[in-house]
């Protein structure tokens, strides 16, 4: 096991009907900006419920934040909290709404030229404004971190950001939530905290027996909750065990001591910036290939994952690493999910070069032994063409 | 999954040579107790590794907090950072020490009448004086929680305290510690950490998938670490997969949204009070007896460990859960630790009445349920002698 520190000071507050316990997470005296997105929470009874829970509380809203939060319209936001002297920031919304209230928590303090150094410096926040979260769509565990992915259209960039000072204060996770959101953006959830896993967990051995196995353990419960979701999302019980698991996925814990991958991620970024493909359908398009690619360093892992995820009991090493990986697509796939590029669009040709392009530029490697060079992402890219 | 709120604010850092690290986790100004055990950590070095970490600050000693940390010598500390002006805590111990220097945290804030009321009023202290440790024996998970067992020799009482703010403000985990660590030690921490998970598993089930995987991860993972480290604990692998599991064991994020026991830890407390058994002896005693009289209440949990812990295949619900408590009790004597009462003691006779008179006093009812009446506690004991 390697060193580690960690630390996750942000409460959770899971459960039925707790959206109304909002109130007395917020300090007496906060003037609080209320984000969400493209106002979907007006329908399905969320915003009337935060609403009712914040009466009497100084609060203003801006809504109008875009799945892969826009920098321009962040910008706006910004411009927002100086104006009105915010003091504490509301996020409500699934991981986009929370990634861009991070982006304004380490703008709001930030002195440098301009807030878009944040993701071009890598600037680590140790202090942001205050914030909280209430969850409407279990995904991307950006409820329960400190990072955050910033998109900006002029650029065709979408960048990672951090630090200790962006975790939220509280966030509040009603499965009961998750009764309205689609089909489509519930299979996205599930994909999405898949891969966060799998990218924590599919590197080499490195004997922390414990990560392993909660790594396994959120895989199980996901390949277990997802029929059942995707068939009843007013079902409390999966629901509640869906969104747990999304949370745990990527708050973390399960990263500490070992090393993590997140090529896929690098990669699947590229193909939202590119193509606007959603973020967790890039990653079941990258991840196959990744892993097809590279198979003998990842082939001892990819083997225990097939024997106590999948059951895979039959056959060598080899045979259950490759085994794996086809359970993995095919566990995609009856989710709704294709996993080829071609699926997706039609303009795939160039894209494997433009992104090993970007990545050269950039300077990039990838992987948990930063040994993929921009022109293994071209050959992994284009085997998901 | 029932509701639940989890906050857990300690930052650990784990790993090799991570003592030397302690000096800046504490405040620049702070006036430091230390305090420590028996005195092993001034033979196997540990000692020496702090003083070293903490040259140049304000550092005041106090040695001698005995297993199951004693009231009557608390109170000589209490006197003492009262007198000296102390304004930071640092245990480095194992859980006596930590959980006494809880009570220290608590008491030196408290404006009640006497430090005892904490215990017997159940005074949940919301701002303790700041604390941090440096974990010298994994077993309790004190070094990542806010609770604490205090024992009071003038009344042969040992009692449970806790609140929000008694989490330590840090904890070093550096798994070298254990190399110092006696056989009979290393099997108390691994049964320790065992029965903490089983108090938060083995009750009914409730849709908890993620929390159940979970669990049975731990378990899993001490018992495929116990003989490793049993045979050779300057084996830093299992070690730290040993270390890392009994803090995980006791942080609560395995008891959020379940049912917890603890039955077996309110029967143990009292042996411990009586006879003076190691604590961890007597969780090991009380629960086979424990599972077996509450068969039915916990079957299909049990059943469901049998089969993800123990690989039991065969046979019924009720085979496999029987198999499974036989499997836990052959764990136990495997590690050298005896499950019968009579192992302990010749004075065993009336132990289960007094226990019983004890809990009748005190109004308890035991249990998940709280359904368990001190008659059904005696019957436990008894099937215990």
């Amino acid at each position: 096991m390697n060193n580690f520190e960690f630390k996750n000071p942000t409460k959770i507050i899971f459960g039925k009907d707790t959206i109304e316990k909002l109130s007395k997470e917020l300090p007496e005296d906060a003037k609080v900006l209320m984000l969400y997105g493209g106002g979907s929470i007006k329908k399905n009874g969320i915003y009337d419920q935060v609403m009712n829970a914040l009466s009497g509380r100084q609060v203003i809203e801006f809504g109008g934040i875009p799945a892969n939060p826009e920098y321009a319209i962040l910008i706006e936001a910004l411009q927002l909290i100086k104006e009105e002297k915010i003091t504490y920031l509301l996020a409500v919304g699934g991981g986009s709404v929370i990634d861009g209230t991070k982006f304004l928590s380490a703008a709001a303090v930030f002195d440098g030229d301009t807030p878009w150094d944040i993701l071009t410096k890598n600037i680590k926040t140790k202090n942001g404004m205050p914030f909280g979260t209430v969850l409407t769509l279990p995904a991307t565990g950006s409820e329960m971190n400190s990072g955050a992915v910033i998109t900006r259209a002029e650029t065709i960039e979408k960048l990672a950001m951090g630090g200790p000072g962006l975790f939220p204060e509280f966030s509040i996770l009603d499965p009961q939530v998750i009764t309205s959101i689609p089909e489509r953006q519930l299979a996205n959830g599930i994909t999405d905290a898949f891969t966060h896993v799998l990218e924590q967990y599919m590197t080499y051995p490195i004997d922390a027996i414990l990560q392993d196995r909660f790594a396994e353990s959120i895989l199980q419960t996901l390949i277990d909750v997802a029929p059942k979701v995707l068939k009843d999302p007013t079902d409390y019980k999966p629901a509640a065990d869906f969104m747990w698991s999304c949370t745990m996925a990527l708050n973390g814990l399960i990263q500490k001591g070992v090393p993590g991958d997140w090529a896929v991620h690098m990669m699947g970024h590229e193909l939202t910036a590119l193509f606007g493909i959603d973020h967790a359908r890039t990653l079941a398009i990258i991840a196959p290939s990744h892993y097809k690619y590279n198979f003998e360093a990842k082939k001892e892992k990819l083997a225990q994952y097939g024997e106590r995820v999948w059951s895979i009991t039959e056959g060598s090493i080899d045979d259950k690493a490759y085994a794996a990986i086809e359970k993995t697509e095919a566990f995609f796939h009856k989710l709704g999910i294709d996993t080829k590029l071609s699926d997706y669009t039609k303009d795939y040709e160039g894209a494997a070069e433009e992104i090993a392009k970007r990545f050269t530029d950039r300077g990039w490697k990838l992987g948990e032994r930063q040994a993929l060079m921009p022109e293994d992402a071209q050959k992994i890219v284009k085997m998901a063409y």
